[in-house]
């Protein structure tokens, strides 16, 4: 097996438990290796690090599998961290969706799969994955025995690992839109041609946060996507609720989701700009008692982190300036270049420049089935905050 | 109404929400005035800051109660305070017990009030508040009509502002041996004699938190109290649940409380120092599915800090010694000055201390009964965390 040596300076934060090793990182390669292959890690004193996949054509040259020595990388291999990644998800009370595998935190970086009952979506967004991808819809068969498998690999990221983009079917054709139980409620999943995955299984925990405070309240809801935020809380009692969202494909879903739960004459979805309609309404004194926010990732690379942040605090200061005195405002951010503190900083500084006073109600990360592992940043992207406004 | 004029290096901090107000902060006091006086702080440029009681003999010489100008400060007042504090609970879906008023953040600083469903137990902590006990009390009769008030001042705090430790009825006496309802469980309170106000309210929402991973495990709890979180454990499924703590009264209470919801035959409680107990039995090599960690606070001085964190690591490791490969260890602090942040860290040593590999599954703050305002420091306090081990 091919040994990579590593420079004396990354020692640190690899031994601390972080699997990517950046090129030039790499004191020297020592045998020919193409994109893929398995290789051995030395730090720069020759002790064992770890190993992983190697490829010569990406920044991050190494992504470590496993740091011990006995571990042998096969198609069990997989099959273990599968099962290993099910039990845990087990653990936690998740029986019918989950994210089954969350890349590093499940010690398989670059790997993802979504479990939506019967069904599996996969993404592998590296090469070194890529290339066990039939071991690892052979562990999903072996351990599951699934109705279909589909990868949703139609993402930008892998054209940086030299991979095209590809969606398709990993198992038998299955109809792609399926139905799944969250929280009480059934949602539309659309595998095929949903955002990720088809769904965002994220929040599935923090859905429940909202349960008390829309009791009988007037809720609007902003980057609504298909709805599920607003369906949650028609469910939970509110009297009214609106939701908006740019795309009159993912307005149509959210009223078919609503549909679907009896909860069409509770909640309405419009097709808007929410950045423009929200700071409209915020001059027209419109006012709920609860306004959700919970849009899309603002940016991916460093260079716009400020970018972001002046995106985040815009949002947040529209959206709280129509919360009514002693209601609620519930913000999200899953920009992972926006850490915890950098995003409770912008909402304070969001109520100031809007005049209002706020009290922490909860703050948490995603659900438990993405687990967080320290000093691994990646995996640490969710922000959920409730606040009361006045 | 006597005047406060603050130092202008000040500004900012009160500017920005804090209520309290250092005798080194403050440039003159125009005017006479005695402990409990209702005086009108400026800032250094004259412009009105809020209104305040005073109390010259208190390293806190002004807690400010209001920013607005119209807002007397009478009965009333009081009145209106709690009721928004009722009903913010009553938003957040507390019905039977609740930190009915958690001092600062809710614009009352020093005063604390425990619901516990007819029953109420307050503290007022400073000379000012305690000046309009009476008014409080009449509030809490017109709001409520409790079946019971006691009062809970028997607190070391209390001497800093030149008042007594007391404690005993603020209502007609009444049986202060009570038992509240909390996740579908019963627990005994001690009104007179338990710790604090006679029970932990902070941590009614945490108590949840351990629902699906207690199930069919072997749970260890050390510094049990009464045995809330092992009876929870119990009530959720685990096989067994051994709760220590050192106080023998404490263990007794526990086996009340298991007997009381008919679990006694899971729980079992021991009066021991976990301290020394965590460590000797991991050198023995005892193993659980899950061990829980709820230390009382460690240290309320500054000068303290690294001895607490000290402590911290310590219990840690030695919890985290004692869990199953893939278990997990549930750990809580409640020790205001050691932040979110700063206990993360403590976690992270004790893990490399103790060659474990942790992932982070839940991290929250306190039940949403108890608001946090950003910025004050002490209403931040406790740290509830869930990792697996590895």
């Amino acid at each position: 097996m091919v040994k990579v040596y590593l420079k004396k300076k990354i020692t640190p934060r690899i031994a601390g438990g972080h699997p990517w090793i950046f090129r030039n990182e790499v004191d020297r390669v020592a045998g020919e290796v193409k994109a893929g292959d398995i290789v051995e890690v030395s730090y720069s004193d020759g002790k064992f690090a770890g190993r992983g996949y190697i490829n010569p054509q990406s920044q991050i040259l190494v992504r470590l599998l496993t740091r011990n020595r006995q571990e042998v990388i096969d198609e069990q291999f997989f099959h273990d961290r599968i099962a290993r990644a099910w039990l845990y998800r087990q653990k936690l009370g998740y029986v019918e969706n989950c994210r089954l595998v969350f890349g590093e935190a499940d010690e398989l970086p670059a790997l993802v799969i979504d479990k939506f009952n019967d069904y599996f979506v996969l993404q592998t967004l590296s090469f070194g994955m890529e290339c066990w991808k039939p071991a690892i819809v052979q562990a999903l068969q072996s351990i599951f025995s699934p109705k279909g498998i589909y990868e949703r690999n139609d993402v930008p990221v892998r054209e940086l690992e030299g991979l095209k983009q590809q969606k398709g079917f990993l198992s038998a054709p299955f109809d792609t839109s399926i139905i799944i139980n969250e929280n009480g409620l059934k949602f539309h999943v659309d595998i095929e041609n949903g955002q990720k995955t088809g769904y965002f299984l994220d929040q599935q925990d923090n859905r429940r946060a909202i349960q008390h405070i829309v009791k009988g309240a007037d809720v609007l809801g902003a980057f609504t996507y298909t709805g599920t935020f607003e369906i949650h809380a028609a469910h939970y009692g509110a009297k009214s609720v609106l939701g908006l969202d740019i795309s009159e494909n993912a307005v149509a879903q959210a009223n078919r989701n609503a549909a679907l739960n009896g909860l069409d004459n509770i909640c309405r979805f419009e097709a808007m700009n929410a950045f423009d309609v929200l700071k409209q309404w915020g001059k027209e004194g419109r006012q709920y008692d609860v306004v959700m926010l919970d849009p899309p990732a603002f940016t991916k690379s460093r260079e716009q982190i400020q970018k972001a942040i002046t995106g985040y605090k815009e949002i947040n200061l529209r959206g709280m300036k129509l919360v009514k005195n002693g209601g609620f405002l519930v913000t999200s951010s899953c920009t992972n270049l926006v850490q915890p503190d950098l995003f409770l900083q912008t909402i304070e500084m969001a109520a100031k420049d809007a005049r209002k006073k706020i009290r922490q109600v909860t703050f948490q990360a995603q659900a438990s089935d993405h687990p967080i592992i320290w000093g691994v940043e990646n995996t640490n992207y969710l922000k959920f905050l409730i606040v009361e406004v006045s």
